[in-house]
């Protein structure tokens, strides 16, 4: 009897390392399973449908909200970004911590809807080591790179309504983290009533004739 | 510059193993202090005075309520246990993790008064493995032990108010969980509020001549 996994919403600045942090946590452990988002963004250089993404047209993904596939979406630098709903929920319910790996407006409204869901955002150590990171990946220009940085200064104003605050020092305390938190949130009490209640019944034989 | 530590309140059932699991996670980890409780209860064999409790009499103990010594005591059959004060503020104040191995009407006291505590409830795998090694133990009577399950039946009723339920199937399991709930309560984003008002400055020369 697999207990239910537990949706972790993963966000972070762009550049905060969450991306290769989420890979190597899937590598090491297989009671994950991520959850790939639906987007209009154009893919990078060396990202694959169906393995980052997958790629839709505006029109695609319009028809997917109006079906009603999604369990959230957002706009985001002028392209939508969606969270497909059927993968979750079955994987959750086989188990598994399913891992969104979403940006703050759709994390935020994640927890709208699944109000149990854990949120953690991933920060760099500071502001410079940022813009390292965001420089090192060599993908984008120097606006582009300014304009995330800008960014990034604006989302931070929404850290605080997470869960967990992660900083990423490296990438090996950023998995063992959270990896730790997943352990731990399994273990709060309102997600083990049942166990709670079993034991109870349990003990009740020896109360009896007591009192 | 050390964080703050915590202030983990365990409780369980007598017999559940916490006292075990603890002092295995003392050895192990030095960034956790143990508060040792006053009490007027009579010494187990093998205990020492100011190694598992301050044995105190009734009129010694009343002294300490009286001079406000004690963060919360409560009476549990028969005998007064408490929680000197000084030990576990500066403790914490000086980043230690302090651990409360307290029963649970203390447990609860603590969580008015500190609402920040992290209440960890541990449990045995279940009621005859909870009986066996009440049995084990060899220092209890019979009726001592029916008392004490009997007392756990009533105490089950509690524990859906910690925060945390920790089943002690072996004691490195449970150890390595009050570690990771440990890590990951450090983490929570009320306790980082530092380190996110510090990368929202750092920040902010980003944002300046944007919008």
């Amino acid at each position: 009897m697999a207990d239910k996994g537990l949706l972790l919403v993963i966000s972070g600045f762009s550049g905060a390392g969450k991306g290769t942090a989420v890979r190597r946590l899937m590598e090491l452990h297989d009671e994950y399973a991520l959850s790939i988002s639906a987007t209009t963004r154009q893919p990078r250089q060396g990202e694959e449908d169906g393995r980052e993404y997958f790629f839709k047209t505006a029109e695609q993904f319009e028809d997917m909200i109006r079906q009603g596939e999604l369990i959230e979406y957002a706009q985001y630098v002028g392209n939508y970004y969606g969270t497909p709903k059927k993968y979750v929920l079955s994987q959750m319910e086989a188990g598994k911590n399913v891992i969104l790996e979403i940006e703050i407006q759709g994390a935020l409204n994640i927890r709208k809807m699944f109000p149990e869901a854990v949120l953690i955002f991933i920060m760099p150590p500071d502001a410079k080591e940022l813009e390292n990171r965001l420089r090192q990946r060599g993908t984008e220009s120097d606006s582009v790179i300014r304009a995330r940085l800008s960014r990034a200064a604006q989302e931070s104003e929404f850290a605080a309504q997470y869960d967990y605050i992660v900083v990423n020092d490296t990438v090996d305390n950023c998995v063992a983290s959270i990896q730790h938190i997943a352990e731990s949130e399994k273990q709060r009490a309102p997600r083990r009533l049942d166990a709670i209640m079993q034991i109870r019944e349990e003990l009740k034989v020896y109360s009896e004739g007591e009192n």
